[in-house]
């Protein structure tokens, strides 16, 4: 995370933000890393300054009602470094971001908006294979891309490929999954190893070995989700935990909802290229981003038949039950630590590396 | 418009372009133009990688059916320079912009999400005044921000900020406005003077003054669209001829349509202090960007009732018929001149100024 001098005197005339922003009269790289420092721009800047009950809520995704129809609309840019990386690239992760954003509504996607802000000099055949990766992964998510829009900036003000979808997506009748839904006695479970995208890119960007090559784990997570929904309408919450890895997102469930989090350390499936990248860097894989998980929060009454529609799904196989949901320390994540000790999990500030996605 | 030299041999394998995209194996500001060059990139690179037909079909917006609705859905990024300009800034451009494009399918906007990218160091007072004009942009145009993401990427990568906004309206019953219903005997009417966006943007940003100081028209459309459909719903054609101007807007309804169009130059409403900037810069005001105009093609007998409604509207007091749609010359634009000649008004290449919106 780097930072910026600020200048002498900023002038704040005219600033209503209703507290201060941690010292930072300027943007920093952490303010994009999906940790507290994000969570300051969208509570002291954008919620303020946009009003409205449906951002305050600050789901994944937006839950709407037009012409009658329950809809989820979502959105997301795509600043990944590099644009092909092993797995993926900002095509899929394009598509399968907001994919899944709507997924963790309960909703199946329907329809992608796609908006390239490209540098001028990048060569137009690269253009051409993001938009080839973004197109095949559409498909295969069964998603259909209907509107777009091509900004130019010159040399020096863009980074080759910057691309925003945004998503809209049907919710099924019975079903409302959102973070303020968790409650004590709900299950915690995730659907698979984690820390495999944010190592990919690390390992890629940084030239770093880690004996076998990794690769991230972007998928689309709408089937998935269905297959979690034909056991039971009733899930509480879903979310995919991306910038700031599993860490984040059971901390903002934790604080939505008010209630506390325990998870069991040793029953978070960490593979061990995972686990040896984070110990040679000293990174925690709880704070390490994903692109093709999920944790979700079960009724103790339908986790176990959950848990075994999740492991019949190809990208479920490896799913595990990591926790429960309290009544304890409420708006806090603890981990019991293999040594039977307890450690606290807290929202990451920034991000441990910047432009994951 | 800038070019940049490309490298001695590009590797072109396993490049399927359908055609070669006219001698720029890289991407030049004119791509973003909204003109034949911005067409080649949709046409050779996006339309075949993304496929679909409501892609295809190029409105300013895609018309859908979800859960029984009629929706519009539309994307557009915003990397204007400067950020703050005479009569708007790039917070009331992300929000008329994107619900413009809906109101051109004769959709009222319901809900916008909202991308931003912001480059470090930009101050977050900046961010925030940016923030609250697109927060009073929307409430003004009765349509709520329901759903957002902010990345950062590094000084150097991109320009202070920018947006992206997608829009989501319903579409009333008995209402289909696309370009490809112009029918010869159309009237085209404009809704009010033409150029003032473009002239103001570039009389800031390159320091010319004209006389008076030029205010950008940027503004909202959806309730003069509203007006106008309260007299019929049967409009064949809206369109708001941002990038490209009037002479984009008019060829690609022609295109799409296979009509001709023929306008009276002398009926386009062209304001003293653009006819001026114009003159001495050397640009045609009919390839000169609006952000607050629409051009209408309505059936004959409604075009009366349809221009007494829009000049009953502040956003149309100067509405004015410019011309007609015919079946002599499908695809192409002419124009009657001052002196009885007719000339060819052809589709821009690339842009006369970019980052314009």
């Amino acid at each position: 995370m780097s930072d910026v001098k600020a200048p002498a005197a900023p002038d704040l005339s005219g600033w209503s933000c209703p507290l201060p922003l941690r010292d930072h009269p300027r943007v920093v790289m952490g303010h994009g890393g999906g940790g507290a420092m994000s969570a300051e721009l969208v509570e002291h800047i954008f919620v303020p300054a946009f009003g409205g009950q449906t951002l305050t809520d600050l789901g994944d995704s937006a839950t709407l009602t037009l012409g009658g129809a329950r809809l989820a609309f979502s959105t997301d840019s795509f600043v990944v470094r590099p644009l092909f990386f092993p797995g993926g690239s900002i095509g899929d992760l394009a598509v399968h971001g907001t994919v899944n954003d709507l997924a963790m509504s309960g909703a199946r996607a329907a329809y992608l908006s796609c908006g390239f802000i490209l540098e001028e000099g990048v060569e137009t055949e690269l253009v051409g294979r993001v938009a080839r990766a973004l197109g095949a992964a559409a498909r295969a998510a069964g998603v259909e891309v209907v509107t777009g829009d091509t900004k130019v900036v010159e040399a020096g003000h863009g980074d080759g490929i910057y691309i925003n979808t945004s998503g809209i997506g049907l919710i099924p009748p019975g079903v409302d999954i959102r973070p303020q839904r968790a409650q004590p006695g709900d299950v915690v479970i995730v659907s698979g190893e984690i820390g495999l995208h944010g190592v990919a890119i690390m390992s890629v960007r940084e030239g770093l070995e880690f004996g076998v090559e990794v690769q991230s784990d972007c998928a689309a997570l709408g089937g998935l989700v269905e297959a979690m929904l034909a056991v039971t309408p009733d899930l509480h919450v879903l979310r995919d935990p991306t910038r700031g890895g599993l860490a984040a997102s059971l901390n903002e469930i934790a604080t939505a909802a008010g209630v506390g989090v325990r998870i069991q350390e040793r029953a978070v499936p960490v593979p061990p290229q995972v686990a040896n990248a984070c110990a040679i860097l000293g990174l925690d894989p709880m704070y390490v981003a994903n692109e093709g998980k999920l944790v979700a929060f079960v009724p103790r009454e339908h986790a176990d038949a959950v848990l075994a529609a999740m492991r019949a799904h190809p990208l479920g196989a490896s799913a595990s039950v990591i926790g429960e949901c309290l009544t304890e320390h409420p708006g806090m994540v603890v981990a019991r630590t293999a040594f039977g000790g307890t450690r606290v999990v807290d929202l990451p500030l920034g991000e441990q590396l910047p432009r994951i996605c």
